[in-house]
């Protein structure tokens, strides 16, 4: 056996969340943390050699919040929230494309709505990459219960490997279900 | 940020076991499957950038069923016994240490002894490799119940990430449980 010389690059699916302390554009600790391992471990210098396939799923109700306020006066009011919201999903994968842009990296990036846990799983599925890093904030059984965690759920039900990256201790916020 | 130009190469501990139906020095469906998994998707022609450490551990009571019917006269006797699994041990390594030597990636291996879902755990936090590549028999739920499952225990535990790594559904034996 040899190691794989060229051939096709290696499809790494990484799920990216905003922030909840900071909102969009945004990235998650957890999330930044995950992309930042996977090109310092994985991807090194052989940047030709894998392409990252970027995915946010977002979640409806906590990205209505900010909307709460908000007067909608017309169908339309309800088109600019939804045309707004995309925006700022876009916003935040134009903060990994570009990382990748700039070191050589290929990369995909698209936007999903609904359960976060359930989409990324259906796109699993959808599009096949070889393996999937999920970012992990890393919380104990008792904050997991309120909170529910995305990537205990991804490493049981994905359709191909998964390797979830703790947030540094170092990282965590004053409130550690924050990220 | 840049993708890392040479520096440490990244450090990836594989935890192998032996065949449960060849027994030594034949590896597991499941080790060969994660050990080749990782250089193909993961190491690919960046032989330099790696380190694979492999770790074998032997479970005692397995190891010595095929000593049962041998007859034990002297302590001699035992300390044969004794050398002959470890020899064992290091001929199912040798298998993993020679491809990686013919293809140039760095490497090294060792055998220990005990339960091994707590001395990979127990090994991985001496060692700290960067993550961890367990292969895993993709058992369903009612025949784990009856064999635990040591990769699932160890992305749980592991005190680094953990990447688990399913054999083909085309390579399982005539009883799953076998590996």
């Amino acid at each position: 056996m040899a190691a794989a010389e060229g051939g096709e690059p290696t499809r790494i699916m990484v799920a990216v969340n905003e922030s909840t302390i900071k909102g969009y554009p945004h990235a998650s600790i957890s999330s930044r943390g995950a992309f930042e391992w996977t090109l310092k471990k994985i991807v090194r210098s052989n940047t030709s050699g894998f392409k990252l396939l970027f995915l946010h799923v977002q979640v409806p109700d906590e990205d209505g919040f900010d909307d709460m306020d908000s007067i909608f006066a017309s169908p339309q009011d309800f088109r600019t929230m939804k045309h707004r919201d995309k925006i700022r999903g876009l916003h935040l994968l134009e903060y990994f494309v570009k990382q990748c842009h700039e070191i050589g990296v290929a990369c995909e990036a698209w936007v999903k709505k609904g359960d976060p846990k359930e989409i990324i799983c259906y796109e699993v599925k959808r599009v096949q990459p070889d393996f999937l890093v999920v970012g992990s904030r890393g919380l104990g059984p008792f904050q997991k219960v309120f909170v529910g965690t995305v990537s205990e759920f991804c490493v049981k039900h994905a359709d191909c490997p998964v390797i979830a990256i703790k947030r540094n201790a170092s990282q965590t916020p004053q409130d550690p279900v924050d990220d």
